[in-house]
């Protein structure tokens, strides 16, 4: 007869925790196959993953938009997700692969080209590995242009059923980190740019919400009053919001600033206190 | 030793039933954060969740077309089905947060603006709660600008979780909802107008079947011959096909008829049987 | 009391497989509601269903693209994975519905148009079934556009959930597969043809890397380096790789080659040789 200890044990086995969510932000586009091939080289590795799609839609090539949007986007997720991003223009070359095990128990896999900056900065201090462990790519002769099914991919799916970071690879001391620019006070004015212009026209700044006052503000000739919505100036107005990032954001209400001033990301903004 | 009936509880817990899938329809877009930092804000509450995209693509602040899409993908979904639905120009206004259970069985969480008009007409009746109590937001100084992750995602894992509806706020009794045209008959003529224009051009219309006999149908000066599918004519050509709705469709078999006539969402569209 | 025999029984019942993955490729775009309506579909045949998207796509109706990257995709996935394809410009004509189960143990679901062209010759030898058993649809009275929704995705979450491939309709002997077009050598030339245009620009041909040797090759008055990876050559310049599917690719370093040189898939292209 089955003892109560041995059933436990069963019982242990059947009830396995539900594995962490592995998210993928790329600049692979959704009409390819290559979200789809990564897709798979994960589920191959892992059969019971938990797969989600963050953004496909990085600028290709745009490394620093890349490290933005997951910068964003990752500090939303619960400890123990893992994430493969991918923005990869040096594929192939001496570029490093890492994986990254951060302070808040978050996972990150990719390439080492500062991707990963807002990463490094948010979430110190991180452990960072180099991926030469081949036995857990896809494949031990990985094709030199595809390291997101190749080697991330597969890489994140083994880290997502317990596969130790340290086996990965050895030690990096200094992954590599974009050179940002933080804003500044110039008497009055505040000096800062534009991060990121989202779907709707909205400009992000790097300019903390500490930075600046209540009232109304002159940026490029226009006038930008701080109001806690959107909605609090009339329709097509100009505005100043604290978004959700906690940084200064200028649009134009049920507007397309970015579309109607030509700002993207790296234009210089100079607020100015109204008089 | 341990008794069968303890055996039991633990198999109970240990077998819990597959939560519930939910679903997100947004204009957030696919290139920002947006998408990805309402999933992490329903993974932080339920990592167990199950989240599947709908669209994030409703045009920029587009209500109508918003009810349009969520009405038709809805309904699809098993009783049990939650869903996140954005399309949110009032983001922060006096406009209130809500959560519904329908007659059929499921969950909307979203903004008041009538978004939800299609879903409170087709699964009357329905109980609709202001999402007011903060201990189910993200957190309870919740930005102002983004709703989606720091209410209606959180509030919709709750709810995956089992929490009551009833529990989120109070009972609302006049819910939004967007005034909508019916097609009309005028004599001979049927008098409808474009509710949707599809990605190959196809034109869907508030017109039933029913209103419509066999035959042929002049609609602005086109010829619209009444078929079981697109191939009923031949390439290029007028069709008029009942729509996978249960409405009348104008469509060019292989061509964009969208385009091609200039219609769009808000169209009138008048039909006249053929002598 | 309860035996153990009966508690195994329940234990069995309790960790259940997880179900396999279904994956989704379509030409409906994602800013209509019919890729909400497919996966509804899916989960009200199969509430446990994981479902995921690879694209949604393909240029509308374009089945040879349809195939390419759903034979790029499928290879990736792990043996059980389930496939919707559909681009499907005879929707509710005579042309056949069809689930495929092939030798790599992957099953795929959709139009008998050509679609699976790939899959029936890279993972031969595949049983085909027609989908004429109305019970497994999802209703009926399918409506005759629309069978993505109406019978693909039902007939694949049944399979899901383990009904027999041979109980969906009869053997199909001879399903549609594309003419395609092998690349030759022509003394010290080798033709062949653009299959695949990525986002970024970089042509995939039909030419295996067996066909080509070392060195650098004239195309169309460019001269093409054969390099281990895009880096290879300056930014800008024309490349050779060997693309991840095993085929000579022609890129430019950084630049987008199909823009700059109007390539698309079907473009003839002759490689010689550079002296």
């Amino acid at each position: 007869m089955m003892r109560p200890l041995a059933l436990l044990a069963l019982l242990a086995s059947c009830a396995p925790a539900t594995p962490p969510v592995i998210g993928l932000l790329t600049d692979y586009g959704t009409q390819d196959s290559y979200v789809a091939e990564l897709k798979g080289a994960i589920y191959a590795v892992a059969p019971d993953a938990r797969v989600t799609d963050l953004t496909h839609q990085v600028p290709s090539f745009d490394i620093r938009e890349g490290a933005y949007l997951l910068g964003r986007a990752a500090r939303q997720f619960p400890p123990g997700t893992i994430f493969v991003a991918v923005v990869d223009p040096g594929v192939g070359t001496a570029r490093r692969a890492i994986a990254i095990s951060t302070a808040k128990g978050r996972f990150f896999v990719g390439p080492d080209n500062g991707l990963f900056t807002r990463i490094l900065e948010d979430e110190a201090p991180c452990v960072v590995h180099e991926l030469d462990e081949r036995r857990y790519w896809r494949d031990p002769g990985a094709s030199t242009t595809f390291h997101g099914r190749d080697i991330f991919g597969p890489v994140a799916a083994h880290l997502s059923r317990g596969v130790a970071i340290d086996s990965l690879g050895p030690r990096v001391d200094s992954p590599v980190k974009l050179t940002t620019t933080a804003a500044v006070r110039d008497g009055e004015a505040t000096l800062g740019e534009i991060t990121h212009v989202d779907v709707y026209g909205n400009c992000s700044t790097n300019i903390p919400a500490s930075l600046v006052g209540e009232g109304t503000f002159d940026v490029a000739g226009r006038k930008f009053p701080r109001r806690a919505t959107y909605a609090g100036v009339p329709e097509g107005h100009p505005v100043l919001v604290i978004d959700s990032d906690g940084r200064v954001e200028l649009a134009l209400n049920m507007g397309n600033l970015g579309a109607a001033a030509g700002w993207k990301a790296g234009t210089p903004v100079r607020l100015i206190p109204a008089k």
